[in-house]
């Protein structure tokens, strides 16, 4: 029997802007026992996403939103201790949806969300944060299924240098298009360009954004893998082909808000130029999550997809390192080491 | 050899804001004569139709846009009064782009692009102006294809009272939907309901439109067939399910403005309902035409299927005429009379 303390963060305020750190509240608490059916799980990884803040707020989104005084929801790549459950064992590698903490209680009806890992593991843990993960896997469905990218078409990608969108340019790539990233520094468009591989990467900070894009896609734009919404959109929308497709991924330039934001300006060129525009969340994809991860593993060890953590040591440090995800301060994917894996 | 005077409206100027009668440019010339592999086209009806206020402007559009001094370009139905095609003879009848004139020369490059009606007519020729003319074709694609509705789902359109939006509820009532109307006035509201069978109404003057879409609409709204953009947009955005569908048909909103106009302030919903945006355009659906024209003849034939038409008498009256598409001043199809229907 697992015995000490489980340090947790809780939600203690809803943002108003952007994240404070004391908008969450620090918690000891004794390590709970799991009752018939449940499962003790250590977090080794607590991933760190943008879709974190959605969560935060008390505003219409895809699942319940946290509340007040609940432990903060994360998705955690973790080991199981203690299995009073016949279809885990002590030992098992699992990923899912579940807290801001070092030990979570996986109650029997949320067993089904749990995502078992490989064993033995056929790449590094690391692997199934990033390319593997969730946010590799956002890329991989909402790329192919939503975007439908054909070779020789272009495909534009925002954030691009975050944990979705280097993926999304490089399995561009993979499929024979024209990559180009939107993303916040000089320094993250030499990344893109230089070590990931995309054909050409814009720093949004530019003057003439429209003019950037132009530019970057001689040819139009034939799908927009879209994170952030706002300004870019617009700028996009102004060069998208006929029949163009645009995913919706996130929408962090909204997230932080404090007033009504209005829609893109250019949304009539939705109409004009017969585009698809289509919201995802990689949830409606689970049934698929080893499809996916067979086909990016393939990519994986053909070395033709690298990827990035900013790895931060410290659950500690969760609350401080989440506002990376907002002031474009990192590169890949943003992770907290909790604990040690296991060897 | 057809030989006299040819009436026709050239486009002046390009609108600003609403259109003025002046944009047109009348003009008589002598009727010309078909070269080799042409046809010579007397217009009976001439459609007026939103889109015309879009070819009438240099603004980023799914065909290029009429050029100052050129025949105001418009779907007309008309008889084959001379053929130097072997394809066609005298007599036949035929739908097209062609324009706002008595006679319009039909290119042989043009010629593709024409529809033959039936003959003998299965229906009145009017038939083909409404329910089975470019406007039902629009709401049956476009409901059908991208709206996708399933029996019990809602569904929500604009511009209801138009002859696009007032096929959209009758088809959405015979796929065992709810079928919602927004329209400009309660007369209006009454013909949807008590003539056409719509679930319910909204006069969109109402002062909390959110709270009456909300009333009309208890379980969410599945599909919202829109032909406005605008406010309207914004406002069913607050009440979308999970998943729905949004076939983008018209942004009559916009068409007249003169100043940069804000996309949906609820822009956002798109993603956090997973929903589909879709542009489309008739034209896209052209090699399926009489796929569609068998189907609403059938429902016509039925009486499942009413339509509205407001005929207005002589082509002169056209540059007026056209206003009423956006003053809000008509039911069902608008349509001049240009010259007599074949006896």
């Amino acid at each position: 029997m697992k015995t000490g303390i489980n340090r947790q963060f809780r939600l203690a305020s809803r943002p108003i802007g952007d994240i404070k750190e004391s908008d969450f509240e620090y918690r000891e608490e004794p390590i709970s026992q799991p009752a018939d059916g449940e499962l003790l799980v250590r977090t080794i990884y607590l991933s760190l996403d943008p879709t974190n803040r959605i969560w935060m707020s008390d505003i219409p989104q895809y699942m319940p939103p946290v509340e007040i005084g609940e432990v903060m929801r994360g998705i955690v790549t973790g080991v199981v201790e203690e299995s009073q459950n016949p279809d885990f064992q002590r030992g098992d590698l699992v990923s899912g949806l579940l807290g801001w903490q070092d030990y979570t209680i996986v109650a029997e009806n949320n067993i089904p969300s749990l995502s078992r890992l490989p064993n033995p593991l056929p790449y590094p843990l690391t692997a199934f944060l990033g390319p593997l993960g969730g946010t590799g896997l956002t890329a991989y469905f909402g790329l192919l299924e939503i975007g439908q990218p054909k070779a020789g078409e272009t495909v534009v990608v925002s954030a691009a240098a975050g944990a979705v969108g280097s993926m999304v340019g490089q399995i561009a790539k993979i499929k024979g298009c024209r990559a180009v990233g939107i993303t916040g520094s000089d320094e993250k468009c030499r990344w893109l360009t230089q070590e990931l591989g995309f054909d050409a990467a814009i720093n949004y900070g530019t003057a003439d954004l429209e003019g950037a894009i132009a530019q970057a896609c001689p040819d139009g734009i034939d799908v927009y893998f879209d994170n952030v919404g706002g300004s870019i959109l617009d700028a996009v929308l102004t060069k998208i082909n006929l029949n163009a497709r645009i995913p919706l991924c996130g929408f962090i330039s909204n997230y932080n808000t404090t007033e009504p934001v209005p829609g893109p300006y250019n949304f009539a060129q939705i109409l004009m130029k017969r585009a698809l525009v289509q919201g995802f969340i990689i949830l409606d994809y689970f049934p698929r999550w080893s499809e996916g991860i067979q086909e990016m593993g393939q990519w994986l060890e053909q070395g033709k997809i690298k990827y990035a953590l900013e790895m931060v040591e410290g659950l500690e440090n969760a609350p401080s390192a989440v506002l990376k995800l907002f002031n474009g301060n990192k590169k890949g994917k943003l992770v907290i080491k909790v604990s040690e894996e296991p060897s």
